[in-house]
């Protein structure tokens, strides 16, 4: 390791709010010496950073579940990385960590943010880094908790989930399938849903890009007892069919809405929602912080079921922190295959 | 009472489906011999008849919680009426009962069609005519079970309700209040505001008839701390800007649409469910009919209220079998004041 003095941190910070779709100008690279850590603080190096379509949320003005990112302020992002220098007894040099990296190489921190950062030692023998940012990180929160606590999945039932080759999809389909149900992914393109099937083993995966009725014709084919849970990544014209396909006293988990994200008009509303009315069914929010205090107990069970083979993941890694503007405007064009990851740095 | 064979049933049948709002042309006027009912049945003059949204909705073809009325048939309702002849010891002439009457004057029922038709004996010690279509009726029941079965309303918290002079909001709004909470109606008109306030004695009551502004501004002022219960019985933008003020963990009930019900183009879906995510908040579908095995002791426990003044109610009634289809219409101009009764004859 190089002395803490010649290092430089190289950033990325919000230049501005974009206006649809983000672009480069709507960031801003900089270099910042590293600051040491004081007593009881830690210095990190970023490994790899999770990209999420939330970040998209964060990017604007407005009240929403957390602050938005400010005008030039790094990016927020969580990530996984390694202890370079601690001055904290919890700590150790080579120890690996989850936190709210933000997108640069380094992160000091003091300990009273600890907490605020999310600052965890994370175990590689329950997991690979890349699985840290996926399955075992917030995406498998989301998925897990989600599908659990709000759609309360029963063996036998039908479980439909979108975004199905994401991070959380991945999760979503195959816990369902790991708790008895029968699992239906909906993900964008032919290799996509081959890999869900053959792969992940959900009972089958619809194309949405195969054609204008691709969604509603494979959710009749492959839901023939229609559908029980709904675990909503994308909103939109996918969320609307599902709607005319549910079962009295479905639940739909509302967990984000990918289309609509770089809306520059307003959010599209689901049209078909008197279908909650008719099947007396119910669409709830989930964020995932809320679960914080039992993330533990949700990774110790899904890193059993990677250990034994009953689940599976898969990250697409995008190598370097410059890349980040174009690495996550492939969450929005749907060219990810896999939970998306910026690797950072070489361990 | 005149002898059987001299009665002749008036009947209103759906002569075809409306586009939009129903109209004269819409509907079909019969005249039947009444039929003398079979040993276990019984005959029915029919007294009131409830005027209800969700007739609407039996109007057009599709699936939905019920099946449509078909074209030519006696249209739905459900009604108050009088035994007039029986041959079912259950049943002596001159009891009041409540049943599916359909919009006609005379119903001879068979032993088989009781449960179906719903036919039950009703108490008038409980309540009046009107208020067993009213608080003690399907409106009553379904602003009960949906406020306390899925709303969960608890001591403290603010419940908004639209359609708030109606059968249902009347209901919901007063329960709130008896169990508790703060309660804010939302109803058009000045007139209707008033009475919801100073006679059911709602904490606030929104004319959203006062201003393109009205009811987001209504909301900042009468619910200070956010809405925790929303009960939906209109839809469209009331319920775009009800979304914008929900507390985390909030319950939606969506009850109805009476804003959507004569489009003529797509139901106008809430573009502001995201909300749900950002506050972890449920929106859930009511059918009353699911409760079935429960109204008893809402009646019971509503009768109550009634009796001792914490509960009031307020029928708006129109006499005549022969002005039904004018009368339907008044509950999608708003014209109504009150649980809207079609009075079919004296008493």
């Amino acid at each position: 390791m190089p002395a803490l003095a010649t290092l430089t941190n190289h950033q990325i910070r919000l230049a501005s709010r974009p206006v649809g779709l983000p672009t480069r100008a709507n960031w801003q690279s900089t270099l910042e010496a590293v600051a040491e850590p004081v007593e009881g603080g830690v210095l990190l190096k970023t490994l790899a950073l999770s990209l999420d379509p939330a970040m998209r949320g964060w990017m604007n003005e407005g009240k929403s579940y957390i602050p938005p990112v400010a005008i030039g302020e790094v990016m927020r992002a969580g990530g996984v990385g390694k202890v370079i220098a601690s001055r904290n007894p919890q700590f150790a040099v080579g120890d690996y960590v989850s936190a709210g990296f933000g997108v640069q190489e380094y992160l000091t921190l003091v300990q009273a943010d600890f907490k605020r950062s999310g600052l965890v030692k994370i175990d590689l023998s329950m997991g690979t880094l890349t699985q840290w940012l996926n399955v075992l990180g917030m995406p498998g929160m989301t998925g897990y908790f989600g599908l659990m606590d709000v759609g309360q999945p029963r063996a036998g039932e039908t479980v439909v989930v979108s975004g199905a080759a994401g991070a959380v999809g991945q999760t979503v389909g195959q816990m369902a399938k790991i708790k008895g149900c029968r699992a239906v992914g909906i993900a964008g393109g032919q290799a996509k849903c081959d890999w869900v099937v053959k792969e992940l083993g959900f009972d089958a995966c619809i194309d949405y890009k195969a054609g204008p009725s691709a969604v509603k014709d494979g959710l009749k084919q492959h839901c023939p007892a229609g559908v029980d849970v709904y675990f909503d990544n994308v909103g939109g014209e996918i969320l609307d069919t599902v709607l005319t396909r549910i079962n009295r006293g479905a639940r739909i988990i509302i967990c984000g809405a990918i289309s609509q994200y770089n809306n520059t008009t307003a959010v599209q509303g689901p049209k078909n929602y008197l279908s909650l009315l008719v099947n007396r069914a119910r669409m709830e929010g989930i964020v995932v912080f809320d679960y914080a205090d039992r993330y533990h107990l949700a990774v110790t069970e899904m890193a059993g079921y990677l250990k034994d083979g009953r689940m599976k993941s898969k990250e697409d890694v995008v190598k370097g922190l410059d890349a980040f503007p174009e690495a996550l405007n492939k969450l929005f064009s749907g060219e990810n295959f896999g939970k998306l990851v910026l690797q950072v740095a070489e361990d």
